[in-house]
């Protein structure tokens, strides 16, 4: 069931990768979206009408109603266009689902908080951070092996839940190297995350929507400005 | 396909709200489980290995696989006993799964902090505190009359997803009335919350794990004595 662009909103940022996992989400499923990029420094009308608790990007517009949270909505995604695209985003079997779940809510809570304070836009210990995205990057590497069994993507054969989730942040890792003047993805450390790593970015369904890592520090050299400047 | 005892087991403590929704997920399914009764003060080996990233109960062994994460593991039990108990967790239509889904993360990002502030675990400001548990109340108040529509409980005719996340803090919602001398749940403010409250406590997958009001005032002073000792 591919619908036609009208149907399918997105507010979001292109730099967001809240909203990167939900841009490759509906391009694995072959479905046409139109992306509302939010204005910089403030929040649309539409935006605080959409998710009035969180006020927050990425929101879904389906037919009009708002969908938010970017793992939900790629649920949502998942459970509308069931049978479209190449195949079904999370696994079918319960187990192999919670595994997916879990990692892909550890990928947020551990490594995304790190990010910003490597990139200087929340306060933290940047050592710290450092360390924190070394764990979880030894523990994503584990994780690799078991639930990818030999196959490419942590979902198997095809993207899956846990790929959107952490290939997502990719383009920020390489931007936070160069922000922070650190090694975030060692090969010799992480063999299987660094070459998953290459796979996920060069596909079709994500080549599109994984922002340039120069744009991405540029991107983030104006939000230090702008953090400061309100402070 | 009920089981028995031995193939379920939680590694859980009787006054955490993660674990009691879980407890009452597995009733609803009329799924029998051991209780694994965590040890006061101190992790357990079983724990330790069944959860060795977050080391946080509740823990779901099933034929001894650890699932971890209390919401990720509701969604495994609705999803292996599929057709047992008297209905399914989540709904089956994509849009009331996203909005049961939001509401629970709503409900664990602002709920249960709040408490743990107003039981003076956690430093904060106790009035910001209050206010914040106010505020969600006020928009759960809203989301039940759409989740309900009219019905018993946010899951329609029967206790669903959001009903157990919620619910499953209703014990230390008594329990911080009394500890921290505030009134929570003000009927004149949120009368269908209060009447859902009540109907969710009696029922009979929830009546025998909700612990009582006195119980958890005893426990949560202990541990208040706990973390002071350890400061």
């Amino acid at each position: 069931m591919a619908t036609n662009g009208e149907a399918v909103r997105v507010i979001a940022g292109w730099a967001c990768p809240y909203a990167i996992r939900v841009f490759a989400a509906l391009k694995l499923k072959g479905v046409e979206y139109e992306f509302l990029q939010e204005p910089a420094g403030r929040k649309s009308e539409l935006l605080l009408k959409s998710n009035p608790v969180y006020k927050k990007i990425p929101v879904l517009l389906h037919h009009g109603t708002p969908i938010c949270e970017s793992m939900i909505i790629i649920q949502y995604i998942d459970e509308v266009w069931a049978s479209s695209g190449t195949t079904a985003i999370l696994p079918a079997e319960p187990y192999a689902r919670a595994i997916e779940r879990f990692w892909a809510q550890y990928v947020d809570d551990k490594i995304a908080p790190a990010f910003l304070v490597l990139r200087g836009l929340t306060k933290g210990d940047k050592d710290e951070a450092e360390a924190q995205v070394s764990t979880a990057l030894q523990h994503l590497e584990e994780a690799f092996v078991k639930c990818s069994q030999g196959k490419h993507y942590f979902g198997g054969d095809n993207i899956g839940f846990l790929d959107l989730v952490l290939g997502s942040h990719l383009g920020w890792f390489k931007a936070v190297e160069k922000i922070a003047g650190i090694k975030v993805l060692d090969e010799a450390k992480y063999p299987e995350i660094t070459a998953w790593a290459d796979r996920f970015c060069a596909h079709h369904a994500v080549k599109e929507v994984m922002p340039e890592t120069d744009r991405l520090v540029e991107f983030s050299a104006n939000s230090a400005v702008k953090a400061k400047a309100s402070n």
